[in-house]
């Protein structure tokens, strides 16, 4: 697809990587201006890119949106870009360096003019910073949107998108390569390792290490269900191994979370992003307040007193959240009174029916969980918002704590409820059961097969439009067909979801598999289907979204951490009450629980100092960090040592 | 006293900083080639310092030692040192930057030449770093001692000292200055805070950074001390308030630690060490190995195998400390039966004296707990060179934890066994006024007066001598003999052995304070006299210390917080405990416990919580930090722009 290039106004041609879609009645003068600043040159404090209109599609009889704009940029802009960027490239030595356009022969694959040195997604990424860092000069307001206010330094595509000018903007798939990786991710029969690199490639390094988190969880999770099965199958239900069981998922929980923080730094050492400095993170988009300066950059910025977004998270939000949690805890009541009805139902009348009925509440209890989940989740969107976060990463911390507390208490808390207090294991069990593969089902249901009805649905209009219109022999679109579909197509909102998934069935395998062996293998086999699914949406449901350089899975990994401590302390509990346990210490309760509460301590000590022990980043990627500042130093000091000489020859 | 210059080679006067004592039997060969490499100049791999063989002393006919060496720079020198070493000083907009040379000017108190612009204890570090980067060039060994080994890159200096060739390197002191300082210090009756920028600028920031948290735990704790007295004199024994006592306690030992963080984060910005780079580091002048390349360097440097070091650590080093702690605990058990005994012998017969006898083991215990500290450090540090770290900072880590581990064992092991075993508050509350105090005496006497007895019998002697030669009108001794007498001095060791005074008491404090509320009296009385003693053993006692750039207190700040979560524990416990909270749950001991770790885990996790939110570093410095990233990456950003613009031109 990407093969057929673009003439651009100065008539070279040139290959499409970015879409500009502009709202369908925006003004000449504004777009006229917003082109002249995105061609003008960067000492002029232009973004020096190719920029050009699509051409109207073949469905020209119904409305379409005329202005949209294909970037592009030159070999040569797109280099200095990934300098200016601080990317991290393979030398011919083997270590990472940040990519210099001076020394760019150095590098591994710098072959020629540069050619493929960067990967499209890389491209991307460049002229999306590029964009983003567009700034305004003198002007006062976007040409004739006098609403649209500006001031110098004002990120220019940032005020387009918050006053809806801009609709979106977005990277180009690349067909040939989507095809090929898709093959190889989930179009293969054979079972085989996730081609990380070539996700890497495609889509960037925040997917990538969902997609290498996501394989590293599932292997991980195969000796707990190897170990589960035997134990589901013949009904191993003295409590010996039972107790065996919790204490290998306490140590397993907290040794898989220190290894992977080992792995994710291999993967970001590799693919450049563990040492790449992060640029100054500028306000997000939504952002506002009166304008003031910015005591860090000496910019104009808006500016939003912290005390006040104190107050609205202290005063607002967290008396919302636990509102919210007060009714997740009053429905899980509602959900045990309907348990009863249904189990003194089935002691009056037990028929095959009634005993369906049975299951019945923790169906629809599970069906509420979720859709509870989802309004909130809409809810915890808005609130986070409200609060007028400076930052997207403080606005994600906060959003992601948020939907995290509610989700755990919202799934978990009708399974402790009992666990603790009713001290029903049978009831555990089955609730786990049922919670587990209804949410399962429901998950894979609207995450990957509902969006890609939609998508086939929208795709086939499309296709049939364009066989009404002339005999279409190729099976590929032209570009401007591609292009058109591309920006209908749904928007990926990132990993969130993906993890928060994750987390939630970390949560089942490490807190209560114990009591149902059966859920590691339940979450490996729901993490293979996963795979697909999500292989199969990034690839065909959703717009291709930006790279993200990201280094570690972020927050999440200290959600996962978080949990792994309440699995320490909930696992300790399970075996305290565990009737072998109990069978220990015949006639003193108050010795049980002492001894209980004192093996907790020491586990929740041992597993502190083992955080400590496992070092988190391998020692041969220590040593090539510290080999890269070593450099770094002993470079400058020469530097140094050369301007002191020529100082005292000066001098002499 | 350092107004009087020496005469250097060249017939110029230098203010003499540093002392190199070399061993008296010292072959000349290798006097010559060790000054003529520290005079070389730096383009030849040469230090480019001042440095001069000291006179003889007044009292020749004793054996002196005619091989030492007063070691000065030039103020240009000492600059550029300061720039390599990356000194942060302050400028005339009120911020903090890397000092260079080439914008001396921009640095606020940066005069004509620069005189004073260093401090005298930064010269000297300078001195010292520029000694100990000092590298064989193509020597194999020191001239004259063919034992002594050298290879390319090695530091002289570091073999000279393995080799004992070299005996010690010292800054000398300033009496004008160290007068002044000692005035403000310690010899004003007025009660004030510390001079803690003069101690900084005499001293260095390591040793400043001790006396800050000196000031500041006692600060932290009057509060306490405030609250203990009431109690300790109404003998408000209903436990009501010792409920609420507990319960301050808890709050306050975390809110004073993440404080601490935040005035420790204010001091080193405003001493510079914040922000400042660490050099790389090189091996501990005791690491030995075969000789290998250093993978991060690629310099020449013993190699010792990481798995050997391992094995030495699990293998011997940690059933050795099992084995002191057993010790420990055997003695323990020891006292508990002369306890019994004692008051046996009381019940026996009560009289005054039998009384007496009552506190007997108390003391003897505290006195041998002393002991077993003062052995077990020796083997520590015996265990802990064996282990041959590589790194100064793994050295002291591994010491640190040693010694730590084991003074907390020893020194609480029985209070605990007292509170959780015996559960007797009365002989709780006896035991640790007995151990406070004790432990306080013996601590004073050992550390400040002996030292000074000893130092004064020395000084004497010396004035003695000279008074014996000639009639000595002025008060201050020449620099010859003012240098000798220095060089006598004890060494000051760092400051552990302080940090571990203030890691016990406020263990006796945050642990059991609420059975025995005088106890923050009793360490507000002990910090007061140590600041002074303390002070006087920095300025009288020992030689004084070349400084240490610290920004933190380390690992100290970890082992502070380690014994604030215990602190949780035991307090939670002794709360359950209380017959108060007893009476809540009359008939059931069980759900006593359980209420009690359920308000323990509350209570960590909020602590935790806690801890996230109290931000490390106040805001303002926070933007400072910030907006000398910012400058800097801009700045970056300038000079490529300007090398691609000035590239487009040559293209064109």
């Amino acid at each position: 697809m990407l093969q057929e290039s673009s003439v651009d106004s100065s008539g070279s041609r040139f290959a499409p990587l970015v879409v500009l879609e502009l709202a369908s009645d925006t003004k000449e003068e504004a777009i006229a201006w917003l082109l002249s600043r995105i061609r003008d040159r960067q000492q002029n404090g232009g973004a020096e890119l190719l920029v050009e209109q699509l051409g109207p599609g073949i469905g020209v009889e119904e409305k379409e949106n005329p202005n949209m704009f294909l970037v592009g940029a030159s070999m040569q802009r797109l280099l200095c870009g990934a300098e200016d960027l601080g990317l991290f490239k393979e030398c011919t030595d083997g270590s990472m360096r940040a990519f210099t356009f001076a020394s760019k022969h150095n590098f591994k694959d710098f072959k020629g003019d540069g050619d493929g040195f960067l990967s499209m997604a890389e491209c991307q990424y460049v002229i999306k910073h590029e964009l983003d860092t567009l700034r305004a000069k003198e002007e006062t307001n976007v040409p004739g949107y006098s609403h649209a206010k500006l001031y110098p330094g004002k990120s220019i595509i940032r005020r387009l998108l918050s006053k809806r000018i801009l609709i979106q903007m977005f990277p180009l798939h690349e067909n040939e390569e989507l095809k090929r990786l898709s093959f190889s991710w989930y179009k293969k029969v054979k079972v085989s390792l996730q081609p990380l690199d070539d996700i890497r490639h495609y889509y960037g390094e925040g997917q990538a290490l969902y997609f290498g988190f996501l394989e590293y969880f599932t292997f991980a999770l195969v000796p707990m269900a190897l170990i589960g099965v035997p134990y589901y199958l013949f009904d191993w239900e003295d409590y010996d191994k039972y107790v065996v069981f919790a204490v290998f998922n306490l140590i397993w929980c907290t040794v898989i979370l220190e290894l992977w923080k080992r792995r994710s730094a291999s993967l970001a050492y590799y693919w450049g992003t563990l040492c790449r400095k992060k640029a100054f993170e500028e306000p997000r988009p939504g952002f506002h307040g009166v304008l003031g300066h910015n005591p860090v950059t000496g910019r104009a910025e808006p500016i939003y007193p912290t005390s006040k977004r104190h107050l609205r998270v202290y005063l607002v939000s967290l008396p919302f959240v636990l509102l919210c949690l007060y009714l997740s805890l009053y429905i899980m009541m509602i959900y045990f009174q309907m348990e009863g009805w249904a189990l003194s139902i089935y002691d009056e009348n037990p028929t095959f029916w009634t005993h369906i009925l049975l299951f019945i509440p923790s169906i629809i209890y599970a069906v509420v969980i979720e859709a509870m989940n989802l309004i909130y989740r809409y809810a915890a969107e808005f609130l986070t918002e409200w609060e007028n976060h400076r930052l997207e990463s403080s606005y994600q911390n906060h959003l992601v704590l948020k939907v995290l507390v509610f989700n755990f208490f919202n799934c978990f808390a009708s399974l402790f409820y009992i666990a603790f207090v009713m001290q029903d294991m049978e009831l555990l069990r089955q609730s786990l059961a049922t919670l587990l593969i209804t949410s399962q089902i429901l998950n894979q249901f609207m995450e990957a097969f509902l969006p890609y009805w939609l998508q086939r649905r929208r795709n086939k209009k499309m296709i049939r439009k364009i066989q009404k219109r002339r005999l279409y022999e190729e099976k590929e679109l032209p570009l401007v067909e591609q292009v058109r579909l591309e920006a209908d197509m749904s928007t990926y909102l990132g990993t969130f979801d993906d993890y928060l998934e994750l987390f939630l069935l970390f949560g089942y395998v490490s807190l209560f598999s114990c009591v149902f062996p059966l859920a590691a293998v339940l979450v490996v086999l729901n993490n293979i289907t996963e795979v697909y699914s999500d292989a199969f949406k990034m690839c065909r449901v959703f717009k291709r979204p930006f790279a993200d350089p990201a280094a570690n899975i972020g927050v999440w990994q200290l959600a996962f951490e978080a949990m792994s401590v309440i699995a320490v302390v909930t696992n300790c509990a399970l075996i305290g009450m565990s009737p072998q346990v109990r069978s220990y210490f015949p006639e003193s309760e108050t010795q049980l629980i002492l001894c209980t509460v004192a093996a907790e301590h020491v586990l929740l000590g041992f597993k502190f100092i083992l955080t400590f022990l496992i070092q988190d980043v391998p020692k041969h990627i220590q040593d090539k960090l510290a080999r890269l500042e070593f450099e770094s130093l002993e470079a400058l000091k020469k530097k140094k040592m050369l301007e002191a000489s020529q100082l005292s020859k000066t001098v002499q």
